[in-house]
């Protein structure tokens, strides 16, 4: 041994009620799914498993694409995955930038050598279809970008417009759906959306450390028919192709119990039935809306385009947001959010993500919250809170 | 919904025994520490687990390099992590190709944009130290890679040799040792090694979907003084660096379970303890090697070099090697693995790696194997080979 090291101990958890940007809440049938025996990333039996997460996930992304499974790895891989296939050197490609994952993907996609036009708007807006129409006057882009659930300042940038204003200039289009995929419709067919990534960590409920991917039969054109090879061997989809279809050509070895855990994941996700899911979440971000109104709190990202399954608390002036959330933390087991870059200080992120998502819990942050308000001289009418959130 | 979709079952594997080239059995321990409830990414009791992560990776990497975490992907992300961080355009590399994996990084580096030199042997032979220096004449590679313990052939290469002639003439040194960590010595301090990855799922013994890496302070110099940033943003190391070090800035989300289980499997590695550890894959080796002698069938990687843990058994004359694999899993619950490439249908790939390493599995196959050949008209004395085994 190089040093005398003592053996750490089991890691045992705190039962905290998970209300950040994500990872959420995971349902004990999930857990309990990663605890089931391993078989072989080409046992019979997984291949038949690979296939029902295949099909379960075209269901959730509302797809009929061939080309839907789980990358293996977290959401900023699938982000990587849809740029890194789609872009070769020099290509122009436009992207929406209004929060952290928008200038991410502007980073994803210069260093796969596109030429990137930004198309910004204001941390907490949404990218307007007129700001999209404006810039394909001025350009012929591969694919428009959007992220559609912005998680670091809670707007949800509708899609069917600059969908069509995409197409219309005869590019493709690239969806975020990390955060909203679970949470609130997501219609990939519908919207006409050409490569859509998610996260499993998010409104799906799952363990952090898949990302479901679709690609559209164009995306996939586009893929197969490059000049040049993918620059990631990894992430290439014309080898991932082979691994997750029919051939099942050993590509790499699959996270076998995440699988698990998404299947199971998935198969919540469809007994509960998209439309009630989505309603779900409405409704209890109104509650926490609500709620939070009662105690003199308002949300940050713009009206009428509010994630219903991430926040944005406005932290009210003169409130330090870490001491907040830290007390929220470490006295009441609930995690959230800070803000990040511009919002740094400004906002708590309250997330309400698939299993977080319940009446309950809402009450519990409010509860929890006022507590810490009256704690620090900032007189809370928590009851009324309370009967607000009801 | 799109289609009228039936809800699958609930996955329930069968029990496999899992003798193949990885993923290999899990420890309870591990499965169960899977279960437990999540914590966010970011949270004071997970960032304090993953410190012992990495504590414990140092151990059982046999080094002092600070840079040493798992990589949220599976091992091939972990050679792709490895070859990005350091490769730029038009660099110079050596790799030693005698296999699947060899191939492999070979396709990996040429993404990257590197001059790659190739130095084969051929598959089941190690690559010799004479090749190595033979080809240093010629060129002034960045790095010299090397595939540890290739576990498309089991061949086990050498590394302490090829390591000084490395060294000598400048080039950092890359290992792969996805098969080898946990099942046979790997001194990263000690031979020097620049930049190794390894895999969960060999003989540490935890489920697919995170790569253990280590980077020497060399090797992290060439990765922070590049000209051009990583062409992987997922991959950079210098944005790695900032999450898994002191400054914990966000990153992606690491996969919160995979390394609860992580955790728990390097518990149980240096609970028993890397020299007694290493001592059991011997013996288990050289028990069904001898079971196997006694069935007159015999080892098909180079003598002197055979991996411990993957054990590459020839496939007789007239046997249908796929008939004989598809009667161990359906009829006797045991998983092995095929042959690659030009080893296809002539070679069986037995592993014993981590839990699967027991005197007992090696008796279970080893009847198995008898009894299918008795079946098959090969007159096969088991008890024989059971002895041979003992």
């Amino acid at each position: 041994m190089l040093r005398a090291m003592q053996l750490p101990e089991p890691f045992l958890p705190p039962p905290r009620l998970l209300m950040g940007p994500g990872p959420s809440d995971v349902a004990p049938s999930v857990l309990h799914a990663m605890s089931r025996p391993l078989v072989g990333h080409l046992d019979p039996t997984f291949i038949k498993m690979m296939e029902e997460i295949k099909t379960m996930l075209r269901e959730v992304f509302q797809t009929n694409n061939e080309m839907t499974f789980p990358v293996s790895g977290t959401g900023s891989a699938g982000m990587e995955f849809c740029v890194a296939n789609l872009v070769e050197p020099g290509d122009e490609v436009l992207i929406g930038v209004n929060g952290v994952f928008g200038t991410r993907m502007v980073e994803v996609a210069e260093r796969c050598g596109a030429r990137v036009v930004k198309v910004e708007a204001p941390w907490g807006r949404i990218i307007e279809p007129g700001q999209i129409a404006e810039a394909l006057k001025r350009g012929r882009p591969k694919f428009v970008a959007i992220i559609h659930a912005e998680t670091s300042t809670g707007a949800c940038t509708p899609v069917e417009e600059i969908s069509r204003l995409s197409h219309d200039a005869g590019a493709l289009l690239l969806l975020d759906t990390v955060t909203s995929l679970g949470g609130c419709p997501v219609r990939v067919d519908a919207w006409g959306i050409d490569a859509v990534y998610s996260g499993t960590q998010k409104c799906l409920s799952c363990p952090p450390g898949l990302a479901p991917v679709s690609l559209s039969p164009r995306a996939m054109a586009v893929a197969t028919g490059r000049k040049r090879k993918v620059q990631s061997w990894y992430l290439d989809v014309n080898l991932l192709a082979a691994y997750w279809g029919q051939e099942r050509v050993y590509h790499h070895t699959a996270p076998i119990t995440m699988n698990y855990a998404l299947h199971e994941a998935l198969r919540l996700v469809l007994a509960e039935g998209l439309d009630a899911r989505w309603r779900r979440h409405e409704q209890n971000h109104q509650a926490l809306k609500a709620g939070l109104a009662a105690m003199s709190l308002e949300l940050a990202a713009q009206a009428d385009h509010q994630l219903w399954q991430l926040n944005t608390v406005r932290v009210p002036k003169g409130v330090d947001e870490a001491v907040v959330r830290k007390r929220l933390l470490t006295d009441f087991n609930i995690e959230i959010g800070a803000g990040l870059g511009p919002l740094k200080g400004q906002i708590w992120r309250v997330g309400l993500m698939g299993e977080t998502s319940t009446r309950a819990n809402v009450h519990r942050f409010l509860s929890a919250l006022g507590r810490i308000q009256n704690d620090l001289g900032r007189q809370t009418d928590v009851a009324a809170a309370l009967r607000a959130a009801a």
